[in-house]
């Protein structure tokens, strides 16, 4: 048995939307007890750190309808059904930024939300970025613009908090860290 | 005009639950067209980093249904209707490793997933810790054990993905290019 494992007693779908579903979960607690958990199922996200050849970070300003305001993030899109996550990432950096990749490397992988939700982000380093000629072949409900800041750039506005989505100040920091901890190795 | 705003010209409650609410919304886009957003609500969090007088950072392991396993995570728990944040942090470090703290710092604050959700996480350093003696005060659906780990080892299991919950990953991360640069200035 798995630690403090909450056994699924009873399960209902209450929600099958364009993005997300939502279900109702009746569970065994270990205390004999019972309780209820709601549960956002999504179906996974890539979220890519495009380095441009000056060392740059590649980022887009877009509209998120649940915060009512346009934010600041790295490229980043959910996956499509059976779609490799690499797939995905390369879709969303061209799509998004118009941008291709020769190098494009797995990070880690985490989840933003595990108290409601289980949304997986895949982070990916996209290196040897050169731009295609054509303009931003974006979703029909999609409007971004394209914005190229340094790391160093990026961590200020996390303490600004001019970035405050999370995944994006994750993947700045991580990056920031780990080139730390190369330096330190190499 | 905010940019790039997607005007709401219809809103729809699909759920109210415990915890979660989940809208349907009907937008204007920017280029006249219609299009639907798929919105959870969440009333917002706390997530504390517990810090010891020997510099250990406190943790919790709990089950998340979500996620079908116990996980790694900082003390964290959603914001009750009209609490402030700080009283929160407080009730929830307390509650959920039993220790008190002296000083409580406001760090930042983040969206966990703006694609779907508008949760925001207030993330507080706490210090000065002290046990109190009783056990601990945890929901009657809620079971955890605490652990400590040093900064570096928190580090280290988040590269391995050992901790791969977003916010606490962000808070040590954060914590610790904080201290490098207090370290820089000072």
């Amino acid at each position: 048995m798995k630690k403090f494992e909450e056994k699924t007693l009873l399960s209902q779908t209450l929600y099958e939307g364009r993005i997300i579903n939502l279900d109702l979960e009746e569970v065994l607690l270990p205390n004999g007890n019972k309780s209820k958990r709601e549960i956002v199922r999504h179906p996974g996200a890539v979220a890519v750190i495009p380095i441009t050849v000056d060392g740059k970070v590649v980022m887009v300003e877009q509209y998120r309808k649940a915060l009512e305001r346009a934010i600041v993030e790295i490229p980043a899109g959910k996956l499509e059904r059976g779609e490799e996550p690499e797939l995905t990432a390369r879709r969303e950096l061209e799509e998004e930024t118009g941008y291709e990749c020769k190098q494009l490397t797995h990070l880690i992988s985490f989840y933003t939300s595990p108290g409601f939700a289980d949304e997986i982000v895949h982070l990916y380093v996209a290196e040897g970025l050169s731009k295609k000629d054509h303009k931003l072949d974006l979703d029909e409900d999609e409007f971004v613009e394209v914005l190229e800041l340094t790391v160093e750039e990026a961590l200020e506005y996390i303490q600004e908090q001019r970035i405050f989505d999370a995944k994006t100040a994750y993947a700045i920091q991580y990056l920031q860290l780990k080139r730390q901890m190369d330096q330190n190795n190499g």
